[in-house]
C-alpha cells in the first residue's frame, strides 16, 4: 500500500469543535488556545465563524478573536462566513482565507441553515465572486457527504453537481464531511473514487468525524486513495447534539499520532500538542476525547486544584 | 480494495478485558455476560484463566465459571492454561478449548510469566502434546508481535521462528498480538506481509488494542490483507496498567459496527450487544470506552439508582 509522503491538517478545533460546547472560553483563552496550535506546528486554523453573534455564543467573538490573532509567517487562519454580511466582517478584521460551508443533503442545509440547496447556492456564489474580487481565498465544506442525519445514505448523484457548483464558484478546496460520523472504509471508497474519477485530488481534503470510532479507519481510505488534507479538532472537540458523550471531530493528535507512526510528515509536534490539548481540558473543565491523549497522565480535577 | 465476505470474532472480554479490572465480577455475574455473549451471536469466547486463582483475582473462578457455562451448539469456549496443570483444570472443568500465551519478546516473557521465551515453548511443547493427545484444541497467542513496552520495535526475525515453533506444537491458531496498542497501518501491513510469505493466512487471527485509537486502522489492514478472524473484547476492556484511562482492547462493539457497515458478516447482533454492554457498565459501575456505544443514550448512574 502506498501513502502520501506529506499531509497537510486543517485544525478545526477553534471553530468546528467550540461551537458545541456548552462552556465558553473567553477570547484570551481562545487566544492562548491557537497560540499553542501555532507553536504546535499547525499551519491551517479555523478561528470561528462570522454568523450573527447571537445564533453561536462560543463564537460570539470571533470578530475581536481574528483581530488579535497572532501572525506568524507561513500560518493561515479562517472563519466561515454565511452571506455576504459574514464575508465584510472577516475582511474588516484581517482574515485573507474565508470558508462557505453547505449541506450535500436538502433536509440539512434547511435544517441546519434554514436555506434550501438551491438558495446556498446562490448566495455563495455572489459571496465567493466578492471575495475573490477582494483578494480573499475561499474554501468550501460540502458536510452530509456520506451520509445525514435525516436522508441516510447519500448517493453519489446528489454529491456531484454540488461539486460542480462550488468548484465553478472558484474555492480553492471543498471539504468534504462525513458530518455524523457514519461512513465505513468501504462507502469512503466507493464515494471518493467516484469523485476522483472525475475531479482532481488536488481539489479536495477530507473532514472526518470519530462518532463511532471509524475516523482514522476511514482516513487510512483516504490516505491510500492519495489525499493530503485533513480536518481535525484538538481533543476530538465536536460532539454530537444528538448523542451527549459521543465522540466528536477526528482528534488532531489520534491523526497526528498515527501519520507520525506511518512516517507520513505533518510538520505537527505531538508533544506540543498534547500540552494544548491539557491546557484545554483544564480550561473546559473536562476530559477531552483523544484517545492517544488517554495514554498520557492527566488530571482535569489536579490541573484545577 | 477487495474484503473479506465473514469475519469471525473471538470475544475475550471475560478474560483479557475483566483481568485488568480492579471491581471483582461475582461467578452470576460473570455468566449473565457470557450468556449475553452468546445470545448476541458471538461462537467463540475467552471465558477465564487457569493461573494460580490468586495470581489474578478477577480470574480466579475460572474453575466453577466453566463448569456452569450455558451450553449452545455452535459456541465454544476456552481459557489460558499457562501449564500441564492448567490444562489439567480446564480438562476437568469441560473445556474442549484451551489457548496458551506468550511473548515475541524475551523481556515480555520474563515480567509477564517469569519464563524466558525458551523455557515458555519447551513447556507448551508439553502441554500442547499433552492436550492434542486429549483431544482439546489449541490456540497461542503471541503478544507484542508489533511492539514491545520494554525493547520497542519487534523484528519480524524475532516473530518468525516463534511461529514455526508454536505451529510446529499443533495450535490451530495463532492470535498476533499489538499488546500494548502500538502498531501503525503501514507497520501491521510489513509485519503481516512478511508473516504471510511464509505462513498460510488461515493459522492466524489479530488481536488489536485501541490504546491510542489506531485499532480499526489496523484491523482494516487486516482485512485488506484477507484476515478473517479478529479478537475483542466487549465495551473495550482491559485498559494498560500503565496509562489509567487509557482504552483496552479493540471494541467488539465498534469492530462488529464497522463490519457490518462494510457488508462483512459477523453473525453479531450490534443492538443486542449494546445491551450486554450496558449490563457491563451496570455491573462494573464504570463507563466503557465502545465509541459506537456511547452515541446511544445510558447512564451508570441511572442505571444504578
Amino acid at each position: 500500500m502506498s501513502y502520501p509522503e506529506k499531509v497537510l491538517i486543517y485544525e478545526v478545533g477553534p471553530r468546528d469543535g467550540l461551537q458545541n460546547e456548552a462552556k465558553l472560553l473567553s477570547t484570551e483563552t481562545k487566544l492562548g488556545l491557537i497560540s499553542g496550535l501555532v507553536q504546535s506546528g499547525l499551519r491551517e486554523i479555523e478561528i470561528g465563524s462570522f454568523v450573527r453573534p447571537d445564533r453561536i455564543p462560543p463564537l460570539a467573538d470571533t470578530d475581536p478573536l481574528a483581530r488579535a490573532l497572532p501572525l506568524t509567517p507561513g500560518v493561515h487562519y479562517s472563519a466561515l462566513v454565511p452571506n455576504a454580511k459574514g464575508l465584510e466582517r472577516a475582511i474588516s478584521a484581517g482574515l485573507r482565507k474565508v470558508a462557505i460551508f453547505m449541506s450535500a443533503t436538502e433536509s440539512h442545509n434547511q435544517s441546519n441553515t434554514n436555506r434550501s440547496t438551491a438558495e446556498a447556492l446562490q448566495l455563495y456564489r455572489e459571496v465567493a465572486k466578492e471575495a475573490l474580487a477582494q483578494g480573499i481565498q475561499v474554501r468550501a465544506y460540502l458536510s452530509t457527504v456520506f451520509g445525514c442525519p435525516y436522508e441516510g445514505k447519500v448517493e453519489v448523484e446528489q454529491v456531484l453537481p454540488l461539486l460542480e457548483a462550488l468548484l465553478e464558484m472558484g474555492v480553492y478546496q471543498i471539504s468534504l464531511g462525513d458530518t455524523i460520523g457514519i461512513s465505513n472504509p468501504r462507502a469512503m471508497e466507493e464515494m471518493l473514487s467516484a469523485i476522483l474519477a472525475r475531479y482532481s485530488l488536488q481539489s479536495f481534503a477530507l473532514h472526518l468525524h470519530d462518532t463511532r470510532g471509524t475516523a482514522l479507519a476511514n482516513a487510512l481510505i483516504g490516505l491510500q486513495m492519495g489525499f493530503t488534507t485533513f480536518d481535525s479538532a484538538i481533543g476530538g472537540l465536536g460532539g454530537c447534539p444528538y448523542a451527549p458523550g459521543a465522540s466528536g471531530n477526528l482528534a488532531t493528535e489520534d491523526l497526528v499520532y498515527m501519520l507520525q507512526e506511518m512516517g507520513i510528515e505533518t510538520g505537527v509536534h505531538l508533544g506540543k500538542l498534547v500540552a494544548v490539548n491539557h491546557y484545554l481540558q483544564k480550561n473546559l473543565g473536562k476530559k477531552l476525547n483523544s484517545k492517544y491523549v488517554q495514554t498520557i497522565p492527566f488530571s482535569v480535577s489536579e490541573a484545577n486544584s
